[in-house]
């Protein structure tokens, strides 16, 4: 029998969705799992995207255009624009998600065994395409204790070598909650000019901040053509099922690049692109009230993590994750306890361990990731769980 | 300024896509354009489809499992048992159409420098893929004046290397209408076996045929674990903006490789997942007389065809598609010269040059392919103004 490509061995399962199995068998015995582990929006999609949808009147399905159907350019070109970024049709193709972005700005940047900086505990979906496409990730640690803030300078131009391609930033940041400071995007962006690397900016979560008003790296004035956004719909519009995401960026020779890939498999979804064009259009009217929510969370999230004891986490200022390190050896044993072994008044929790996001072997072997991502009262009682749960596990431990 | 990758720089813009801009030049000077370039089915969606899609009753789009939704994956199971093949759910995984099926595969069987047997002319996706990929394609020249019959298994088994992983059948065949026969299929699975081979069975255009009723290579008895099946809804249901297809597997090693790199992609459309539902579970009602359609153009673009002096056509038996061989020197030139420079009683027609599909360079350089993706009148209507542009095209190099 021929065996699998070694790239097939070596990418690793989700380390979010490797539980389903373990959650399926707590329901099966009656047990109400509260699920922390995805990045799923418990929120409503909004309506007018389902009445777009039932609106469609083609009786046909054609394939959009690889570059994307041009009333969905048109809408990407507004939403943009009211972050002070202005774009003609042919510095946005729209993509399957984010993560579709993201596979294919990293093919047009960087061949294989070449180099690309990411910062560590990273979206783990980078390490898996990195892999398929023979790229090598420089990991550079930032670490909760430091609230996730940037090393200097220096530091950071000390792991570039001649096969670095660009630097991933993920702001606001999953798994951390980080929220990137001015000082630290001009940091990288002067590294990428100074050392004529792209940098790969991905925004999902833009409007998901807890601390001062939504950008765009693109409204910046350096390194402009540096400058690869990945984005999508999933969260901003609590959306993830549609599949709908983009890369963006004024670089002609990488907009060029990727329509040739973007050409390779077609087009992405044409009743999907028609329908979010209301909603990229009056973008903050459903954005603001999903910030406002997930700020409250974040806040009450933050605080009654904070006083569990020896439990210890940074506060999120974006996306909606919190990285939390637990007194446990082991936090992925901690997540099967969790799932196997522990109720609590016949309910538990599922959440992600953190070893995984990590490129550095060993670290992150006791942080896990929580995504607040269930109604307020839900998370309080996950909360309540979780410590509940770190008090048997310990004791089971003794 | 940096710059993109090799692989970015080498892979090729769409030969069906880049006359795009032409097509809208000729409409903008108020010229009719039979589009007969892309695989872009004039037929009308299933109308439950679109009852379907309006019926959805949730008010969130969660992702979808990366292995699929439940009842989806139940659909396909019935869909595929019509053609004697059994599979459990873990035997299938939806993929965004059949072009990303097809890379997965290529990334599950293939590391970099690998080979991949393919026959050319072959459906250009898949050498975009190869490059995306670092994979190398090794062809196997098909002749139209051949019929596009296979070579010798032992002319097949002299391209096999140490580093050759997989055979690519793509039957029914797009570009050429090919049908693959018994003994064709049957040599290649003996191959695949003999070698430890990989089959990569793209069987996209499964129903549309016209000669025998449609199968799939799973159902075979031989080689069962070395296939893997690579599928989409887009053309059977007339649909290919709905950007759903699957990949289908006995071999476990592989779909858990294929489920590990779909992880990193999240999922694909739950909407759509749901609303294919009964078109799966009843397709013959949708495929028949969608078949029978093709077959009535394909008996009529043939005939007329082979009346054009000096045109040379094999007879298609499946898919949507003609290959044929024009009396010019470069079909490339010949089709600009169609949609820029020529037209009859202000009507013109887009067609494929073909040389773009094949891997060995000088080849195909005065084939076209032509989609017959219009009602019947507007398929006399473009092959009238094929032969008409043949002789204005003759007249104008003499």
């Amino acid at each position: 029998m021929p065996t699998v490509s070694s790239r097939g061995q070596k990418v690793i399962a989700s380390p979010i969705r490797k539980f389903f199995p373990f959650i399926q068998e707590a329901e099966k015995k009656g047990i109400k799992v509260y699920k922390l582990n995805t990045g799923d929006p418990d929120l409503s999609v909004p309506a007018s995207f389902f009445g777009e949808i039932r609106n469609y009147k083609n009786k046909n399905l054609p394939y959009a255009p690889s570059s994307g159907i041009r009333e969905h350019i048109t809408a990407w070109q507004k939403y943009y624009k009211q972050f002070g970024v202005e774009l003609e049709p042919e510095n946005i193709i729209p993509t399957v998600g984010c993560a579709e972005a993201i596979y294919l700005a990293l093919l047009a940047v960087a061949d294989v065994g070449d180099e690309i900086l990411v910062f560590e505990p990273l979206y783990v979906s980078y390490k898996s395409f990195a892999i398929m496409a023979g790229i090598k990730l420089v990991p550079i640690t930032l670490k909760a204790k430091d609230n996730f803030t940037l090393p200097a300078t220096e530091f950071i131009e000390s792991k570039i070598t001649s096969r670095t391609k660009a630097i991933v930033v993920i702001n606001p940041d999953n798994p951390t909650g980080k929220l990137w400071n001015d000082i630290e995007l001009a940091s990288v962006l002067n590294i990428a000019r100074k050392h004529n690397l792209f940098v790969i900016a991905d925004e999902t979560y833009r409007e998901i901040r807890f601390k001062g008003i939504p950008t765009c790296l693109l409204a910046n004035k350096i390194a402009k053509e540096n400058i690869i956004l990945v984005d999508s719909v999933s969260k901003r519009f609590s959306m993830p099922g549609v599949r709908i995401g983009c890369v963006v960026s004024y670089n002609k020779e990488i907009m060029d690049t990727i329509l040739k890939f973007a050409q390779a498999r077609l087009s992405v979804g044409t009743l999907e692109q028609y329908a979010l064009i209301p909603l990229l259009e009056n973008s903050k009217k459903y954005t603001e009230p999903i910030r406002l929510e997930y700020k409250k969370r974040s806040e009450i999230v933050f605080q009654m993590l904070s006083e569990i004891k020896d439990v210890f986490v940074a506060r999120p200022l974006g996306a909606f994750y919190i990285n939390a390190t637990l007194p446990v050896n082991s936090a992925e044993e901690f997540v099967k306890f969790m799932i196997k072994d522990f109720s609590l008044n016949n309910e538990t929790i599922i959440i992600s361990p953190m070893s995984d996001f990590y490129i550095t072997e060993g670290l992150g072997i006791n942080e896990v990731r929580i995504a607040y991502v269930l109604p307020v009262e839900k998370l309080k009682c996950s909360i309540d769980i979780l410590s509940h749960g770190l008090k048997a596990y310990k004791n089971k431990n003794l």
